[in-house]
């Protein structure tokens, strides 16, 4: 963890600097097995087991983009920027053996306000929470002034050679599932947003979630409405289950959407694929529309050879046949889902990757 | 490599996706020893050499903090960001495996105007010229539409286990070397605010570097005045021989200038310094005080024992002793310079460091 600043303009620099400081502390407390060299050197040091391949992820997360400042409190933007790397880990079946964090913020939002935690403060309760849940040490990263807020959050995984969850081995005949419940994500969001109009209309201005609802919401016990959007679960015992059973031929996260995470799969399988619509385990509160295109659910969709016998639950979690992989053919739609009137064409509506 | 737009405003999207095809082409062009696995999937896979250790570097650049818009040309910025992290390698005495890079950009800076490339496009230029120097993949990352242009820049390397260069292995006694020249990067950059300063008188408004300037300083035979901030070197073959020799017993990059640098090592290695201002190499047209606090010169520092038969250049580089590792001691400063007048206190006035 490196943060700069020119020495010149130092206001702020003892809070950080004893921010940082504690981090440092709560990171290295613990000793983590692969984790040789933490925060403090040029670089990290990590030392994967013999016969281990190296998995790495970035995600960039971006106020306004991926996260409003005032809608989602600190805690769940850095609970949520560590759940998006993690479950890329996951998707591979791959073990985390490091995280590493640059942020970027404006000064207001690294400044305690009197006895209050600052917004980095509370942002790192929420990254670490996740961060131990997981032992995944926070082994560097980078701090800077930014005009607006921004992370990117960088994990390192380790996984036996070659034996790593793939978008590409998908084939002809498999079978698709996915894990846990589809949509939950989106209709928090949906809520959310309500809550915001609502409280807009109450005060005449803004149209941000009042900091008295952030606070209410934040807590564990808060209405399980909004946990699916603010604390998802990454399926990193799933994946990693999968992954030394060689039971899947395939998998991806489902960070973007059903809709548009299945399409990816099937175009690095060269394979098509049908959903059947009456199988999806749609969340409850959730629509069809958001359990097919609401992104942000973090749950693994993958594939695996119609013989395997796939458990009805792992690691607790429930998995779920929604269809089934078949061949591409000229002129036909990749991705098609089946409802009671036939099949349609599922067109991706969900974020899009460019690659 | 994965960039996120909503669907909707969908504008920008062919330009962008052509582009990453583009650099995923390249990216994937030649086989990389060590590279699994690149673009394409949740996680890019790397393959360690058994009894590997795995160095890991992140460094967040920001528009306005780490660069200018309107002074460096934007291969500049794209060579600049990814040299921060080769450096970093360097200084651990790491061969690279892969590069990774998040990009949030205004969606200006993505668009080609007529025939013109795109900022982005000359961004890679720049980014994957120095990547095919050092034969490093661009093997992941993340793009993203940012009101301010952001890039970080994670570096992924190998070195054999426990024989990695550490700032805290310095003993007293030791003597303290340099790579290079020092000063370089900070005389440029007064020399670009010259510049910019005397545009601004001309053209009577902005303070900015105008583009003919700029298209004229950015080619590799500019007026060398420029080339050590515009095009620093990476001391990967340096800090890569020192590592395979065991010659050093500990080093660090001077990013953030040789005072401030130099602190840290003596902090992380709990002694003290003292070096020698007739001994500084000081770069052609820099003062003492750019090599002392200037920063961006990415050269190594680094120490070895005094008995230790070090060559006066490696891999083509000078190396120069500029002084020594002394004890710590109470009440007296870290790190001490010794000019005509004795001894005086160096204090850090780099860039600072939190941790």
């Amino acid at each position: 963890m490196r943060g700069k600043t020119k020495r010149t303009p130092q206001t702020d620099a003892p809070g950080e600097r004893a921010l940082i400081q504690r981090i440092r502390g709560r990171g290295s407390r613990k000793s983590f097995a692969g984790l040789v060299l933490g925060i403090g050197d040029d670089c990290a040091l990590l030392a994967p087991k013999p016969g281990e391949e190296i998995a790495v992820t970035t995600d960039l997360s971006i106020a306004g983009r991926h996260f409003r400042l005032d809608w989602h409190p600190p805690e769940v933007v850095g609970y949520r920027t560590l759940a998006r790397g993690l479950s890329d880990l996951a998707a591979m079946g791959a073990r985390p053996l490091a995280a590493f964090l640059s942020l970027g913020l404006p000064p207001a939002l690294t400044k305690a306000k009197g006895r209050k935690s600052s917004w980095l403060d509370l942002f790192f309760e929420g990254f670490l929470e996740l961060a131990q849940a997981h032992k995944t040490p926070l082994a560097g990263g980078d701090l800077s002034q930014s005009p607006v807020a921004v992370a990117d959050i960088v994990l390192v995984g380790a996984v036996p050679r070659g034996r790593a969850l793939l978008r590409s081995g998908a084939r002809a005949g498999d079978l698709i599932y996915v894990t846990g419940m589809l949509g939950g994500a989106a209709a928090g969001l949906a809520r959310l947003s309500a809550l915001a109009a609502s409280a807009k209309r109450r005060s005449g201005h803004g149209r941000s979630v009042p900091p008295s609802i952030q606070r209410k919401m934040a807590p564990k016990r808060m209405a399980d409405a909004l946990a699916a959007h603010f604390y998802p679960q990454p399926r990193l015992a799933q994946g990693g289950w999968l992954q030394s059973k060689g039971l899947a031929t395939s998998a991806i996260d489902l960070s973007d959407g059903l809709s548009t995470d299945l399409a990816h799969l099937c175009e690095e399988s060269g394979v098509a694929a049908e959903i059947d619509a009456a199988s999806l385990p749609i969340a409850q509160g959730a629509t069809l529309e958001q359990a097919l295109h609401g992104g942000e659910d973090y749950e693994l969709l993958f594939t695996a050879p119609a013989e395997a016998r796939m458990p009805s639950r792992v690691a607790g979690v429930p998995v779920t046949p929604i269809g089934r992989i078949t061949r591409k053919l000229r002129g036909r739609p990749i991705t098609t889902i089946r409802t009671e009137r036939g099949a349609e064409p599922l067109v991706p509506r969900g974020w899009e990757h460019f690659v």
